[in-house]
């Protein structure tokens, strides 16, 4: 067990790394080596590159790089790349783009663009004169002392905002907040964001003490707790909506237009008011979103955190996307907060991302935005439509079917078998086996 | 325009998917093509098997495979395997493992291991009648006509647990719930779960026709409007904690045992009352979460929906970690609700994930659980450390330095430069650039 612990792990080479490990940890030694270094890739460059874009990095996980085409938004059609290991995810995007190709296809807005992040400090003291300091004076020091972190931002056109004071002791025991709102234009910021509130947190500290309007010990108090950006972006927020007469829904699935409407309504009703429902309509909502998210290098888990937060803010886990059918006309749209950027981070670094991005004619970062929210919206449509009609299990274990059968080994004539096996039957694990059982033994 | 729209495309052979996209769609034909066919794995039936996992496939995503060592939880030593595309997380990761090993490291525990799912309905009759119905008649019924599906569920120990009719009318008209509690045991099982409840609404309509208790207009009033898990599951529920005597919470930075405990509780508090902060607190957990999610083979939107879901349970978004400093005792720790299965879906598929699963010694889905939880929590320790000290940004871009360097199109010499350089200096890329500038312009 004394050999488990290791010093310096990072410091080893990756040869070094892979035998320690696997001489403590693996069981099957040779096996998981060769695991591990099949993927790496053959060009010496660009396996470097991918490994130090994290830290003890021994191998490269495969995410499929999939195509989801005939998406028509605003007008122009896009061909969106996205990067999941679900199966059905890219099938059913493609699908709900090509139902509504004919249809107007999607229509999308930027509702605003605009993030935060805080200073958290503690201040025991007068809250009015602090109230009256920020505003006559820190407020500008604070712009004053970020001009070289936010020089080359303002000249792209974005930088600091807004500043302001909250005062939250009613919640927390002297408890503020300096609020700071960003326009990080094409980046998505976080970097930019943190290295201004941590100079605004040295600001605050150093000049309240050079301050004459503050006893000795209300200096002291002053505590900054942390400073960092927000991922919860309420006001960064793209739309995109479908909408048609409702007579022009049709399916295949045998189902009027007027019943496809009526129950498509109820299952968001449903997940606007049950946040056990609610979880799993969002779920498939970041499907698609993050799909679109890690094909163009941004981070998945600040765009999961602000969906979900804003998904809450109204007390009770909601849905994301909603639906009216008023005046004959079905209509259903997705409000989407989310900070990405199309430069800085990954963007530029990680090629497959470069080549996302061009196949995107490379988007602005508002233009980003709606193309997730429509991929966002596109898979809840498509996961609707399926609940309401024949079943999720009938679509998602189709797609599945070859994951099955790769796991039993199965042959190609044997894949093929399967397929029209299923022709008319929903895949379930449990057919699968005793199909595959059957085939095997050779009975007939 | 015409030509960017496509039919038949998913039959398309990989060769000629690249060809219409970049043809329609990329203005760098050739690099795209190059970057795009650099990625295949020169195995061609391990690439088509990744090509398989999901639909359109055309490259693989390459996502940084990493290892945190050290890590004690419930007294054995584990090396968790890491998939995250952002820098600094693993390395975070690895610094709060050492930091706790000599300190008793991490205790986990489960909480509970059930999950829910849901046929919604709708119902226009007698409350009392269908209720007294479900319960007298129609629950056997639907344990009864799911013998097939669960038989394999079951002689595993797991199966349906629970079965209720839950009476949503006063939140949405006419609407019912049959909710199912399932053991999915060493299975995420989301195909099992929708398989016994697309059985059980077809048992509901069938059954209701049957029945002599309801009048026509009663059984033609069931409209099913779908059956679907959750994934929100409250339930199945993993925990994780450290603690120590407060004294022994020695950093490097220079602060006082007492004072870091303080500021590092009140970092704690300040997410559980305000939803801005909570969001960024909950994802540098999930950074951690699903970096082990992803590299067991686990769905991470999944994992994601219910973790929010769960964080805003109280009817306002909050955090998913406590801390109490009670009694000189620093004690730390998360409930963190998810499903995750370590037999189905991709885990025995993906060569990677079935190396990763053994370097974690095989684990159960319990196990895996506990596993997840601590990688959360070791994460959040790590970010909320450096937050409440020397600021996020300090360890973050040294980690990142790499990045921005590679991107200049630095060279060996030059990284090692800007290592020396930045030994005593806080990174940031404005810094990064003039010096580069410098070096290049060879200035001294």
């Amino acid at each position: 067990m004394k050999n488990k612990i290791i010093e310096g792990f990072s410091k080893l080479d990756k040869d070094k790394k892979i035998n320690w490990l696997i001489q403590e940890y693996a069981h099957r030694s040779e096996d998981i080596k060769n695991i591990l270094t099949q993927y790496w890739n053959k060009n010496q460059e660009l396996q470097k590159l991918h490994e130090e874009f994290s830290e003890n990095t021994i191998s490269n996980f495969y995410m499929p790089f999939g195509i989801a085409p005939n998406f028509l938004i605003n007008n122009e059609l896009y061909a969106i790349p996205m990067v999941i290991e679900e199966s059905s995810v890219v099938a059913a995007a493609s699908k709900s783009a090509k139902f509504w190709l004919d249809k107007g296809g999607f229509k999308t807005s930027i509702l605003g663009f605009s993030k935060s992040g805080h200073v958290h400090f503690i201040f025991k003291g007068n809250h009015e004169k602090l109230k009256s300091w920020f505003d006559r004076f820190l407020k500008h020091q604070l712009f004053e002392n970020t001009q070289d972190i936010t020089k080359n931002m303002r000249r792209r056109g974005g930088g600091i905002l807004n500043l302001k004071l909250i005062d939250k002791t009613a919640e927390l025991e002297n408890y503020f907040q300096i609020q700071a709102d960003f326009d990080t234009k094409d980046s998505m910021g976080a970097n930019f964001i943190n290295s201004c509130l941590e100079q605004f947190s040295r600001t605050l500290k150093e000049e309240i003490q050079k301050s004459d309007l503050f006893p000795l010990e209300e200096k002291d108090s002053v505590q900054v707790i942390m400073s960092i950006l927000s991922n919860y972006t309420p006001e960064c927020i793209a739309r995109a909506e479908v909408s048609c007469p409702i007579e022009d829904l049709k399916d295949d699935g045998g189902i009027f237009p007027e019943e496809f409407a009526w129950k498509f309504k109820q299952a968001v009703k449903i997940a606007e008011i049950e946040p056990y429902r609610a979880a799993t309509h969002n779920k498939g909502i970041m499907n698609g979103v993050d799909s679109v998210i890690i094909a163009t290098g941004n981070d998945f888990r600040a765009v999961e955190a602000c969906a979900h937060t804003y998904a809450s803010r109204n007390g009770k886990y909601s849905s994301l996307t909603h639906c009216t059918t008023d005046d004959g006309i079905f209509r259903f749209w997705i409000d989407l907060p989310l900070a990405v950027g199309v430069v800085g981070g990954l963007t530029k670094l990680h090629p497959l991302v470069t080549a996302a991005l061009e196949i995107l004619s490379n988007p602005s970062a508002e233009k980003l935005m709606q193309i997730a929210a429509v991929a966002g919206l596109a898979q809840n449509f498509a996961a609707l439509r399926s609940l309401v009609t024949t079943g999720i299990q009938k679509g998602h274990m189709k797609m599945h079917l070859l994951n099955i059968l790769n796991q039993l080994g199965a042959t190609e004539d044997e894949k093929q078998h399967f397929v029209n096996f299923f022709k008319d039957k929903t895949v379930s694990h449990h057919l699968v086996i005793d199909e595959f059982e059957r085939l095997r033994s050779g009975k007939n």
